[in-house]
């Protein structure tokens, strides 16, 4: 048998037992029978390899690493994502290694491919872009096949398939709050400001507009796409010269855009307008006036994914739960009344 | 022989030349002669290996893949260096990735020896705290250990050693012409703000220092040390209880808490207090009034480091200029008059 033809489906199927137990027996697990144990070194045996060459050969033994992937670092929210879960799985004896993706389809796909030809033992997706728009499945293939090599999770984002495991958080709920503690404070003219069409966005606007709708007021014409820079989203508004009493910002580089609007406008915050940011970030707090904003309990999220992925890495059969949700809180600053 | 004890030192010794040549033959290089080509395929044929299987075995084949190491991942300044290598990288068709250290000791000599498990082709350390703090040559050793393996590359830090590329910008330079703005404009109390004693923080201090002494002030008495964050530097200053009528600081987020002490305290900016920031980041452009800070030319000097490494990788032997320095810029914005 050539020995470079072999790989880790060979050896299960020869031996009769699941890729899992190869790479028990492989790591020296002790979570294999004797008689189990024995069945796949004869094969190992058979075909010339020892275990641990052919462990490392194939890739197969763990290295205790965990890819991520990220959209972009140069985002807070990503950033301090990837930070908790470094610390995380650091806790756990896992090192991480990260990869930049970007935003389209055939980065997500790359990059996927290439993280894992890094002996990764999971694959943690941070960021809603990867769950695509919740419309089209087929945009979020390449997810369930990374799946079929490792466990894969997804932080603020829900994909279905065998493997994969999400984290979300409630944005809908969180931003149709944040929308009508401006409507419940008489607020006719609120903005949506947005610079993307990702899950977590999608799920922010219908969260808005069903505040306004639920108060009376137009749920879509409020809805504006911007770029995200700070001094873009300022000379935006500026342009728009329209009567504006609310804005509910995506991020808080939008809504410390949205500041700078009023400040130089002479608008008064929060008497004549209200802000709300998102990602409670330092950007909200570096601001003059501090943005409200909403916080999406990342620490929490991140903990709660390092710790069902290591339920997972233990016992390769544990099935963590699917999918955990979690609530935000609007973090009440000098933005709004 | 027995195969697993081989390795591309032997083959190189077998046959009498470099590892650089026993690589490029395996990976198809056209840069060997013939003669050298068969001498190295006799060798890898006597000892029972194809050269594909050997050069995946031990690691050997390309993987376009360049290693990149941060100390943190939530600091801006690193975030954006990342994007610029990432996008500079991804133009020659190489992957990168990425892993985060921490700021001590035995984080960075673990992560690296990690990261080099991963089949890089190059390893970039972004940041000024893995040069040390330029006094002890010996904390740095982990980095000529490293450049044994694979060429090296330094961001915003200086590190002497053989495979060893630097880039630097003009930190002390940048922060004796920032300071010197600040006493030329009759300020007495000058102070500098840092949150590091890495090679970078020490090189703005030393700039702040000699500008202060040429000025006929005391160099040493505004040298404050603070944590990284907005609202514990607020807090300091309020507790200084201390005149002060400028103020110099290592980055912009600390930059960010002297514009809140001085806003909630009712000093004018710039009138009865100047303050300067540094990396040029969205913070300082989110704070109001905004801040003036030191551009470093991160994007410059990440493409010049894109560009030198891509020059000993598309020739092994090649040798770009081992340390490039670059000038940084004050950007005037409204907190110097």
């Amino acid at each position: 048998m050539k020995k470079d033809a072999l790989n880790i489906y060979d050896i299960a199927k020869m031996a009769g037992v699941s890729i899992a137990t190869v790479s028990r027996v492989v790591n020296g697990s002790d979570k294999v029978s004797e008689t189990t144990r024995q069945k796949v070194l004869a094969v190992i045996d058979e075909v010339d390899y020892t275990p641990n060459v052919f462990a490392q050969g194939l890739g197969l033994k763990t290295m205790h690493t965990v890819g991520i992937l990220v959209p972009t670092i140069v985002d807070h929210y990503m950033a301090t994502a990837v930070s908790y879960l470094e610390r995380g799985f650091k806790e756990q004896g896992y090192d991480c290694i990260l990869g930049c993706s970007g935003f389209d389809a055939e980065g997500k796909h790359a990059k996927t491919e290439m993280i894992l030809t890094k002996h990764i033992d999971a694959l943690v997706y941070v960021g809603s872009t990867y769950a695509g728009d919740g419309r089209d499945e087929g945009t979020t293939d390449y997810i369930r096949e990374a799946a079929k090599q490792v466990p894969v999770f997804i932080i603020n984002g829900s994909v279905e398939g065998d493997n994969i495991y999400c984290a979300v958080c409630e944005d809908e709920q969180a931003s149709y709050e944040a929308a009508s503690l401006l409507t419940s404070h008489g607020r006719k003219d609120i903005l949506f400001l947005s610079d993307s069409r990702s899950y977590s966005a999608i799920n922010k606007k219908k969260g808005y507009q069903r505040a306004l709708s639920e108060a009376g007021l137009d749920p879509d014409e409020g809805v504006i796409f911007v770029d995200d820079d700070i001094h873009a989203v300022r000379d935006t508004l500026f342009r728009m010269d329209r009567k504006i009493d609310g804005i509910l910002a995506v991020n808080d580089k939008i809504a410390a855009g949205a500041v700078k609007y009023a400040v130089e406008s002479g608008i008064r915050i929060p008497g004549d307008i209200e802000i709300v940011g998102y990602n409670n970030s330092q950007l909200a707090i570096s601001s003059t006036p501090e943005i409200s904003s909403v916080d999406n309990y990342t620490e929490l999220i991140c903990d709660d994914t390092v710790s069902r992925l290591m339920k997972i890495l233990d016992d390769r059969e544990a099935k963590p739960q699917r999918e955990t949700r979690f609530p935000c809180t609007l973090i009440y600053r000098e933005t709004t009344g």
